[in-house]
């Protein structure tokens, strides 16, 4: 097992383990968000026919190259045709269709005048404008024809590609698997919220944070419970997780007596990776593969923030991976520090900011607190700012990356343009 | 009825009608994406007293002003203090006691020597470093203290938020309740996927695009079917919609002879507040209220496209106002265009496009066909750019606003940091 690795060097030895997860069939209507495991082409043309963009008058363009408003052609209307109908018959030299938008043009007619262009009367109508050439006529195919690439397989499913889906008459689609994730928490000062009065006691939140962050991510979460401090508790919980693709268990991997999970791990035959990484908050990481059923296993400390962090540095990115995401990371920005920071050499830091814009620039302030068990301090920032592990501090104004948390970030109160 | 509003005053419109929802409660493990209801305030400190932060030893400050590697000092361990324990007694001067990382500070105790910086053997502890004070010991209600304001009513509720929500004890929480919205497509064209085979009927993909456009907003969308182009059909949907929040038609709201949803939802009671914006695509979108029941109507356009887009902008930000957010809009960036863009004045145009970033900047290049039936045209943009009413047409490196419709957009495949 290796120890005390870097940020990066511990990322790229999760991710060395971690498969994408083979497809399922879902329903077309439930597959947003998910990526497209088959690349879909099509058995069929959009629109499968020429057809009309608008409601007016089917024509033979020929017919009425002198047409104006001051000089109307009266041509009869001989037959109407609806969408979703056929028309009855093919179109003459001197003649007009009713059409409305989606009907199909009928053969003879090669434009379409719209409504707004004609007075229609008894009968007949004037047509007050010349049509250009195939004028307000949708082509067969013009979306897509026989054969087609729509989406390619590794797509990201969102709102326009399940309608361009059922377009080409698939209500079901292969799309790669969400994992599942079993979470524990160890700890016998630990309790469910409904116990939360009694002093000596602290509530299990890391259970509810890393739960949000698996649903956040697209995998599906199953939570076993608090462990007592006991080899036997802890034993019988990571069995239960074994079904599981991935296993977060938070505390019970640090160096104290009372610390089991690596001692239980090891007996499970999790072949231990690495621990530690050099990062603040979250040194005391512990990343396994059980031999037998290939899951991972994430032992994240127990502090509330290291927990969320180095789930975010590390689980997030394997369970997008498990998904088939190609964009497995969180957006960055730069911003300028409107604090001096100072920190020692050695570790990469992730400090908790929030972010303003000022004349076009993000502004990062670290939130006041940040101490690994102050949980609301991640509830108030935006994003983490990153300080290499090499940086010794950086001066007010200085340029920062943030990795962006905040899933709304982004988003306008007003409209913006 | 107001005919023709410019998009900006077609969004005021629909927003001065919209009302948020009513608050329920809900798990908070279901919170996540929610808006908080109420303020959560602590009725508890966390931590709930004194503890420590490490793995260690307990100690007395005063006793080891003078330790450091060369010249240890040893002291007895007099007790042990497990997390979620309490310690036996106080700690006299002179004494250390085993402690874990969240067990309670012995009273007595101001200073935690990490494990790391000791070394024990048969009862006793040799302390390496001189404590700072208070050195890694969390205060009680470090975190939060009793009647502190952890989250603002109105906040949007990610991951941490649940944990901190659960830290407080609070298993359920208020939040605003979700719109239904009622989506009916109207036409005799259109068929379901599963009928796709006739080459003159068309599917009708805009129930599936528009139903996850709702449910990726955060509202619960309940598909009604295909009305037929007859006043009987479209008013026993719409009757079934009154149910909703939101009923979202499309087609059957522009000029021609077989629109009929304009007659039939005056005849019940809804009044109509605008017909036509100065858009493209998207100009025949009807907006209504159902006085009876306070339902608000949009008939959006039949081709994909406006439909799509007309949802997204009018649509969109009235479930997010009833859902509680602040935030109505999605991101828009600054873009230069590849291209050179010719309009006519008089409509705003939404053009599709594909977002590239190069030298720092974004460039925006519109998707080969930007017919309004050309839904593939939606999967392959990454958002819309907008060109004003009275622009008349913008050059290569001219800069547009762009509204990022993808929500991946801001992914990253590479950390970035």
């Amino acid at each position: 097992m290796r120890e005390g690795l870097s940020v990066d060097e511990a990322q790229k030895a999760v991710l060395k383990m971690t498969q994408r997860l083979a497809a399922e069939t879902i329903s077309t209507s439930e597959a947003a968000g998910r990526i497209l495991a088959e690349s879909i082409e099509s058995g069929r043309r959009q629109p499968p026919q020429d057809c009309s963009a608008m409601d007016g008058y089917a024509v033979r363009r020929a017919d009425l190259l002198e047409a104006s408003a001051d000089s109307p052609i009266s041509v009869p209307i001989v037959f109407e045709v609806a969408a979703g109908a056929k028309a009855k018959r093919s179109l003459e030299a001197g003649e007009a269709a009713r059409i409305f938008t989606g009907a199909p043009l009928p053969t003879g007619a090669d434009a379409i005048i719209r409504q707004e262009d004609t007075r229609s009367d008894a009968g007949r109508v004037e047509i007050l404008v010349a049509p250009l050439a195939r004028e307000h006529v949708r082509d067969a195919g013009e979306d897509f024809g026989i054969g087609d690439q729509l989406i390619a397989s590794g797509t990201l499913l969102g709102a326009p590609h399940l309608g361009a889906l059922a377009s080409v008459g698939r209500s079901v689609v292969s799309v790669h698997q969400r994992p599942t994730v079993a979470i524990l928490s160890g700890g016998n000062e630990l309790v469910e919220p409904d116990r939360s009065a009694d002093p000596d006691k602290i509530v299990s939140s890391n259970s509810y944070t890393i739960a949000a962050q698996c649903r956040e991510a697209g995998a599906m979460p199953m939570y076993l419970g608090i462990a007592e401090d006991t080899p036997t508790s802890i034993e019988a919980k990571l069995h239960a997780g074994q079904r599981a693709d991935v296993i977060v268990s938070s505390a019970g991997v640090s160096v104290g007596d009372h610390d089991h999970v690596r001692g239980v791990l090891e007996k499970m035959g999790c072949r231990l990776h690495f621990w530690g990484v050099k990062m603040k908050p979250g040194f005391p990481l512990v990343f396994g593969v059980i031999e037998s059923t290939g899951t991972l296993v994430f032992g994240l400390p127990g502090n509330p923030v290291s927990a969320s962090v180095t789930f975010e540095e590390f689980v997030r990115p394997v369970l997008r991976k498990m998904l088939g995401h190609r964009a497995l990371y969180r957006p960055v920005v730069r911003a300028r520090l409107t604090e001096k920071m100072t920190k020692k050499a050695g570790r990469l830091h992730f400090v908790r900011v929030i972010l303003e814009t000022r004349d076009g620039e993000y502004h990062a302030t670290p939130v006041e607190n940040q101490s690994s068990g102050v949980l609301t301090s991640l509830v108030r920032g935006h994003g983490l700012a990153v300080f290499r592990a090499e940086c010794e501090g950086l001066d007010v104004g200085a340029e920062v990356d943030v990795q962006i948390l905040d899933p709304a970030f982004f988003d306008q109160n007003e409209r913006g343009f």
